[in-house]
């Protein structure tokens, strides 16, 4: 059986090869199968991975799963929540995303530091259904950046619990604390936050 | 994340924590937790591997997965089907089991020595919800039998396709193939053949 990742980003879609192969499923990424990338014009995360999946599961006439990730800081009410890639701007900087986020939570002047990462997952059947899942990791936001392991805002992340920012873990370490590890565990568990 | 194996067999409850083991859920045995085992009182493959799956799902309050599985011979009308394991006598005795098998086809005075392996699985959640997944491996019927690697049929069992039985197989080779791989692609896949 064939799984389409709904994702132009070959390392994503490696990843997610690897946690599919114990199954003998055959994973595809969008590009080698010369798939459109639709707009993220959804409103949450969830809608976001929704619709990116079921845009390649139509294309392919595959299942197809997509996720759509960020960081949401609670004194910035969400924010940058599903704009976590473009406040790095046009080229994706984020390094200037961390420091957009240090700079509001200054302006706010709120000392919590409290955010989370969250990942939505999608995975879409050709007929049209789609199964989400949501997976959170909760931490503190730290200044200035440590470690250069991880992608994104890694960096200034502190998981609850650990010292080491995602920045400065080991990727296994990482994972099996991620949010999208998370978001995995509940759809291979089947206890989907929505079905439709 | 914890994910109870609805069997008192520890080769099966292996084989799935190794399947699981890439997404971080930690797998657990009935028999581990000391759970009670129903008796397979179904008309189908599918309706003893749900009620294995939410007698464990609920004594645990945790997801648990459970299969049943069988052997169905076209000539004899799908027999042995979910008496598989019984057509062994008491003692689970399958060199019995298979001798019977070819009695009855030579007694039906058939030629046609088609069958299939089938596999359900069913993944139960705490709160009684049920999502379950039917596999199967069309094949032929050899006598004698041949091979030790497998278990159960496997010895008079040839996949289309192919020349060795699944007893002869290597178990990656077999298990790539197996009843049991598809069911569990279509769980992982969300391609539901019920859910309740």
């Amino acid at each position: 059986m064939t799984l389409v990742v709904a994702s132009h980003n070959e390392g994503k879609v490696r990843e997610i090869a690897e946690l599919f192969a114990p199954f003998k499923i055959e994973v595809k990424s969008a590009a080698s199968l010369d798939l459109p990338e639709p707009d993220e014009t959804g409103d949450s995360f969830a809608a976001n991975a929704r619709l990116k999946a079921l845009a390649a599961a139509k294309a392919a006439g595959l299942p197809a799963i997509a996720d759509d990730s960020g960081l949401e800081v609670k004194a910035l009410g969400g924010d940058p929540g599903i704009f976590s890639a473009r406040w790095g701007g046009a080229e994706k900087d984020f390094g200037l995303a961390m420091e957009r986020v240090e700079e509001a939570l200054a302006a706010s002047g709120v000392t919590d530091r409290r955010a989370n990462f969250i990942c939505a997952l999608a995975l879409a059947q050709p007929d049209g259904s789609v199964a989400t899942t949501v997976g959170k990791v909760f931490g503190t936001l730290v200044w200035p950046p440590r470690g250069s392991k991880g992608f994104g805002y890694d960096p200034i992340f502190v998981p609850d619990g650990y010292e080491q920012t995602f920045g400065e873990m080991d990727p296994d370490q990482k994972n099996a604390l991620s949010h999208r590890m998370r978001a995995f565990e509940k759809l291979i568990m089947g206890r989907f936050d929505e079905v439709a």
